[in-house]
């Protein structure tokens, strides 16, 4: 099967798990916290994992998976294809708004990002493709992103490391010409990869990151851990920079 | 003339305001810099802000004008009708994303608000109204909004009051559930009204509250400076609060 092929796959699912998620969005969610009051998980986030894990596993039975959720494999190499889940991204967002989540899927083979999905259920707003398909926003192609510096551009940032100041992050912000906290990872690459923000430092588990890398290095942004070390698929959760050249230069010196 | 017509004449005037905007944003935008680099005013401000004040000055010559972009009065009182005109707010957003930005009007009749309207022209949803004549989104009425307590909910902030840990601001987002920042006072008061965060802390000129105040009030938010004193719609950029009556209280004895 070819990339595009694929591609236009996992895209008729996303829209299919995008449709059962707006249903579901007329009725009460059910909401339990995960590791603390901040980490919300809902039937829906587990419901739409299923649903792409079940249609993973009929299809590619040999490929592995990572779910935010608990549905994939416990992996010990990225050799192979593994698919990086996370049926909502921004659950804060969808428990608190019934918006400004989205869905994400990457496709990682041996370690190289082949495909991302990223679905704004809500304002309806889906990127996806890669290095070899292109990238694409609702079926038109998206250009390269412009090599903006970091005086030039909004940044998005993580709510903990600028209330912190990790990594000097405020300072960091203060030099951009505008700070953004959507609350959603998916959001944060949509802008970068459209050339709305130059870019997004966060705190992210793979899941958070995987479509964004796969999406965003094809349209000439850099994305690795913040410390400069590449981002790690199988990790916990790492800090993490995606941003143009020039403004992830910029921050590597700060 | 009630206030349900002058309601209904003004949806009108933004509506064409916002077609006007569309239509300019697939045209190169001229940009200039005002009090510094993060505060910038465009070509379309300015035309916006003085296509709404020919509408008034012939429609209700006998009324004063605020309006960020200087075709306003200078008012030493507020007697009378006062309509308060931020033709484009977050205009940083509006230049680097070409979305996320508002109209708004509020409308003040003896230093009462008694109107307001914020239109997010790329999202299309647009609030209007006030005390005596309800309050709508896109033509449905607007419940009022839960009494959700700080630590339930999201709240939007300031970045530089964040940065800078304003009045303990920090520590009041920590309390919550979560911390937005959007860079647009007029989504953060589409958000407060709608019940998808529970409060919204800024530094704000009168033209960037005067609609919000207009139409949170009949929905049982509050709203003054953030020292628990009126807010003043002659005074100059004032520290400003907006919440749920619980999230209010809360907020107050940080």
């Amino acid at each position: 099967m070819t990339q595009v092929a694929l591609m236009n796959q996992v895209v008729e699912w996303v829209n299919e798990a995008a449709d059962q998620i707006r249903e579901k969005l007329k009725s009460p969610i059910m909401v339990e916290e995960k590791s603390n009051r901040h980490d919300l998980v809902t039937n829906v986030d587990k419901e739409t994992e299923a649903f792409l894990v079940e249609k993973i596993r009929t299809n590619y039975p040999d490929d592995h998976i990572l779910g935010e959720e608990g549905l994939g494999d416990n992996l010990s190499d990225t050799k192979g294809r593994i698919w990086v889940i996370d049926p909502i991204d921004g659950t804060l967002n969808f428990v608190k708004q019934q918006e400004n989540f989205c869905i994400m899927i990457g496709i990682f083979e041996d370690n190289v990002p082949i495909l991302g999905f990223i679905y704004d259920v809500v304002k309806d707003e889906f990127a996806y493709g890669g290095a070899k398909t292109g990238v694409f926003l609702n079926s038109q192609s998206v250009n390269q992103v412009e090599n903006v510096c970091l005086r030039d551009g909004l940044i998005g940032v993580n709510g903990a490391m600028f209330c912190h100041n990790t990594f000097n992050v405020r300072d960091i912000a203060i030099e951009a010409v505008g700070v953004r906290m959507l609350g959603c990872a998916g959001l944060d690459f949509l802008n970068v990869i459209r050339g709305k923000q130059n870019g997004y430092i966060s705190n992210l588990a793979p899941w958070d990151f995987a479509a964004g890398v796969a999406l965003s290095e094809p349209l000439g942004l850099k994305c690795s851990k913040f410390d400069g070390s590449p981002y790690d698929i199988l990790g916990e959760r790492q800090y993490f920079l995606v941003a143009t050249q020039k403004t992830y230069e910029e921050i590597a010196n700060y």
